[in-house]
């Protein structure tokens, strides 16, 4: 089976683990912010976009460094500051100052291995959630997206651009969108819609790669199916595990009892809740399919050794008689008087012919041979 | 085994997952409502019954376009408003202004993938359930109904005509039926019954599959059948995903916190809860069938092997014997006394037939060889 | 294996399947009482006890028609309007006019695939249970039994007489037994330990029967073996599917929030709902051992397996060199030296005896063969 | 595998079944009260046991039978009066009709095979616990045990002397012991806290046989051993079902809303109540070592199959080939030139040896043959 | 095999079973302080550690003797008092009356084999928690820790010095850190955050052993694995039981209903409670990965079988006919015309080639034989 890779799932598992180890020893003395994720090669880069209800209130301005960012002051009602790039920890700490951002949840921003979740701070909401999609192994990845909701801005937190949102900056600039109308709260609802859509995505993908996999197993099967059957599990347990705290933080927004928002964007957040449920369900499904995928390749592993056994058997009884009577007449007794006869050799040869080709027809009605077993 | 025709269901919910897919991304700009099914040949078709108490009191209107949609007014008590077909976006946002239905729910009816539930609206209650049918390949396939239930009107939405309520619009021209004796919450009761009813039908048919199936498993094994079985399986998980929340539904409706329902309807949707408790314990007692099936199919896969290998294990041990006895007497040594004896041949002979008769007798009396492993 | 006698537990589900699909089309337009079971051999059979605290207040009286129904005026205290058949729908009407029963109550009578629940209606409680019984077959079959409980008397319907109540009959004679001395409430009580009763007797047979299935199976595998593991299973949540809606409905009674059993009454009926307790905890035991009898048969199949694959390696190590030595021995050379030895035939001779007792002794010494194994 | 002895866990079982169809039957006509279990080899014996404070406050009578059993009247604060054996129905009346015990308590008493329970009664409590034990066989086995406890006075009943209580006895005698200072209530917690520790004593012991099948299993499989890990998932399922309501039972106690134990007993009982869990969590470990147990076993069974398998393909490909030598040159043509060579028989044994040597080197190096697989 | 080691999870989980039952057996007679443990080589050792808020306000005291603890009273705010090692009861009953402390308290501080719990006494919060860490053979072992957090102290117990507190002690002389800062809660924080960073530790060094396991398993089956997969279960099913009641721990002090924590330190609470949350996550994961590392062997044990059979099968098939053509020519016929031809022999041998290889080109073919089977 040549050079074992290995396998992916488990290596990214680890380095999940790994990394929030990291982050938990860092946390264990309070104050000292530090980033946890990979070293990303772009520096930071802060992205702030300032809206109003008018045509002409829209502004985008971006900075890269502490000087730069010391001077943002918003003009219009809304505004929405995305960071890109979590490695520069003081302008981070610049921004937790200038919104009064509690100490736990600058750490929790830079921490990027935390399960989504909303808590609910004097002034302003604070949610984590995943960005999921899969990588070149088909393997699950995600990234931490960290959302601060005040009444009039959103604070956004990643570690490196997607491009999941630019669709959004699009909306914002058209004064007719309903993202421009409404405010902050429905800023944020378009957000989580678009991470809830990645799930989709994500889930089509896999979906596909299930039924490759089902095809390939019924053309053939071969050890390294079963690897992928077990990829694919952890896949969907770990699209499931991130689902259902999701759920939550959504069913948690949408009784909003701090009433950051709107009763009009609460009944969108609802939809978004039934995307949840149904992203759930599908995870479920495709794990029902995985199962039944795994029980087909053990049934068929079986099958093929019982058809082998089958012909070794059926050689072996056909072919047990006839050489046995070719050493009976091998034997060398003085007297035996079928030796002598003038078409013996032909009785015995046509003899074995009866028997050899009866005992195949035999096996043969019975289907112990038949031509579906030499495909 | 030939050409692998690929797995129905997992096509199935492929589809269904891209619609979602397609219907979530339209989702995303609110406001442009879009229909993600599949183009259906016929047009779209607006039914308007219009009923009282009185003999008189009852008219059929049709109409498909705009422009005759226009001037719909009911006259008499109750009215119910049909619609076959989705396409005609135009036609429904016409119906939703004219009966104040929220921009959401318009999309949920467009959006043909919900999961069933109900929703409360100020004026109506929105319900979507699914009608659920097994198609040519014994897969099921479903089509979403959705339900606006006003203080004396219901709407309903299907994206194709399937002939289900017909026997609820006989029902509705005679004046004695009960259904037209009470008001728009009774009709939206007989609706839902006959939805559960259809769940019956395609429970009944699932059943009589999988009995064919078992009496096919007894007869002979197949790697085909166990592909059967899977696929039965993601069936009947299918419907009790479905059920679910059709039962949550009812129970919702029942409970009737906003007073649509009155009490003596109340009673019948108990009873339509009671079905939908019972499809569910239906549906469980089937996969419990199949859970056994597989088991049976397993279990007959190492029996069969067991047979086979106990074949060839008494044919080996009966005729290596044999076969040695007869390579020694083949042996060449110029003093074997037994080769110069007169009846030396005789006496091998008859040494192999009662060597071979009894371990023949021997594996006959303990059961190794028997009539049954022959079948 | 012969022919396949179709698997009972499928054919009984989907008799009871096919009657609830009956049942429910029945049910899609109310109104029409219709009789969903079986049609009896016997005609209906109404049975009225009457009966007060003394000794001369007890009187039977029978009738099989309308007209004789319409007769009936209980006496004394207490009554007990027992029905045998349901077939007579005009007779069951008129005891829905006489008692006030809604007509929800009388469809249900006559469905008799209900779960067991409880229903309260002004002035009476409607109860449905199911008496269990084994067919010939070892198969689950059970009956439905509906039972009214007015203040002051108590109505019960039945597909067909059973016997199972003739004991409280008899104590209803009786003016020293307490089902006389108390009320209605306690005859209920009375009547649904007895219910309880024959889920113990059920459970007993059953277990009986898997006791013997264990007995058989340690004696030798059979496939048809493996079947009734999966029918034994099947009936064990069949007994369990109708345990915890029977469990419920004596919880609800022994709350009685509808006041229509005495304090006293309630602490029998505590009893009985411990019974079902217990119950459900035997079915649980069974389903345990039911379990492990498969896993039992399971690794006795691969056990079996292994040993003929012991001996078949066995054998071929044996023999394999013996044959090769007598194939050498009888190759044609002419420079073949131990053919012209005077002990040469005996040598090897020797030498296979030697050879074939030493490996088959050291199998022997390694266990690989032993007597176990030739049970 | 010889003679096949009746799974003593499924005996069990149906004795206990046996048992409750019979309390269950007698249930039927309440007021007869009669004993269901095994009758014992020792009269019934009642010890009565008094004491106060002070240290001449120590009493213990004993009676056998009604006459004696009239004259008791505790002249201390507090007593115990112990039951052993529960045939002398009568004895049993007197004290119940002493004590005001309704009638479902004495009932419930002589009805061995309750499910532990604590019910309240004007006056006191009434607990029924089990008393669990591994008989000669390692089987689960288990006695009732009732408790009565009223203000001042504590009833025991159990079916024969088992020596548990012994202890307490002891202690209280012992003026300074806290079962002597406090009151009937902590008398009971004394009682309680024995039966846990006896799940201890049965856990450690079902514990041990558990670790001495899992060596035996690693020295070699045997049928025998998987029918043994089915028996002891068996006991470990009993002593769960067991533990469960006994749990229950010690919460109810603790939370004590009928004021029966001191706040200081409730610390205590809370203590009792920590040891079920941590039973309960151990009863858990050791299934799961069951189940790795059961995996392990069917791991080696397949293990051995496998290496049995390699075996004899090696034989068979080292062997094949070679008497097929033999056999081309034991072939009778006139015209083989080989047979006339002067080493010809020489240099065929040396092919022989290379080839067998080679092959079997060949596969040795592969590890198909290994000393591993002929321990 | 060799001798077989003991399994030490079993072999642990025996121990920690003897504790339990031992300390269950001292707790029969409370008021007798009795420890469980194993005794350790050093002896008790108290250490004190006072501090204020001043940076001369901090001092500590170490004292292994009765004597020596008698004087300690402590000068500044707050203080932490350790204890390392169980054995001196003498010294744990003098801290008991200096802190009224309750006997059971006391009890449960001995008796080392608790499940995390809180318990709240007047004036002192009690907790006990569980230092996890992997022994040299790669088991859990655990070691209790009771917390006892009064208004102003802490008390700790541990059976032995771990080290594990060692950072939080540096901490505390340092002025400027949280620890020193924040009164006797934030302490009791800090000391569960380390707890559960250990199981951070614990679980990254099972994640590395299951990948090394997994690498084993792709390189080559041996018995053995089966047994490390489920050893490394068990391991895990240990780590989540520990987990849920740490995770129930920290959820109450998070709550906090008695009022010992102050706000700020409750919002640290509740990122430590997120903590516990995400190991129980990552518990759940490996044990996914090891559940399909279970499937992998399992399939990859069917799948070398059916190569082995593959290849014994082509081997038979191959050289069944050819010995069958030798054993014909070896006939001692007189009359058989073939043996006399002049290139017989060459003929026959040719037609050998022509089968073998054709037969085995065959198989080639077909994959049958592939070198991929030969690895």
């Amino acid at each position: 089976m040549g050079k074992h890779r290995r396998d992916p799932v488990t290596a990214h598992h680890r380095r999940r683990l790994k990394a929030t180890l990291k982050a938990s020893k860092a946390g264990a003395a309070p104050g000292t912010l530090q980033y946890v994720g990979q070293q990303a090669a772009q520096p930071t880069l802060a992205t702030l976009i300032e809206y109003g209800r008018q045509d002409s209130e829209f502004l985008t301005t971006q900075f890269t460094s502490l000087e730069q960012g010391r001077e943002f002051k918003p003009t219009y009602d809304t505004f929405w500051l995305n960071l890109h790039g979590l490695e520069d920890v003081s302008l981070l700490q610049l921004i937790g100052q200038r919104f009064r951002l509690h100490p736990l949840v600058l750490e929790d921003i830079l921490n990027t291995q935390q399960r989504p979740k909303v808590e609910q701070y004097p002034g302003y909401l604070y949610i984590t959630a995943r960005m999921v999609a899969l990588d070149e192994d088909d393997l699950i990845c995600s990234e931490q997206i960290s959302i601060v909701l005040g009444r009039d801005f959103v604070l956004t937190f990643q570690e490196k651009p997607t491009g999941t949102f630019t669709a959004i900056r699009e909306l914002l600039r058209n004064t007719e969108s309903q993202v421009r109308k409404f405010g902050a709260d429905y800023l944020v609802y378009a957000l989580l819609d678009k991470l809830v859509d990645r799930y989709f995505a994500v889930l089509e993908q896999l979906g596909e790669r299930i039924d490759e996999l089902e095809d390939e197993i019924n053309e053939g099967l071969h050890p390294r199916q079963m690897q992928e059957i077990q990829q694919h599990r952890r896949s969907l347990q770990a699209l499931k595990r991130g689902l259902w705290p999701l759920r939550e933080v959504i069913n948690i927004l949408q009784r909003d009892e701090a009433d950051f928002f709107h009763d009009e964007t609460q009944l969108y957040l609802r939809d978004v809740y039934d995307h949840t449920v149904q992203l759930i369900e599908s995870v479920e499904a495709l794990r029902e399919v995985i199962s039944g995928l795994q029980d087909s390749y053990l049934a068929l592993q079986s099958q093929q050794m019982n058809a082998q056994m089958r012909t070794l058997t059926v050689f072996t009884i056909i072919f047990s008689p006839l050489t046995l009577i070719a050493g009976i007449y091998g034997m060398n007794f003085e007297y035996m008087p079928e030796l002598k006869w003038r078409y013996g050799y032909w009785a015995v040869l046509a003899l074995m012919a009866v028997l050899g080709i009866g005992l195949g027809g035999f096996f043969w009605a019975r289907r112990w041979i038949s031509r579906e077993y030499f495909r």
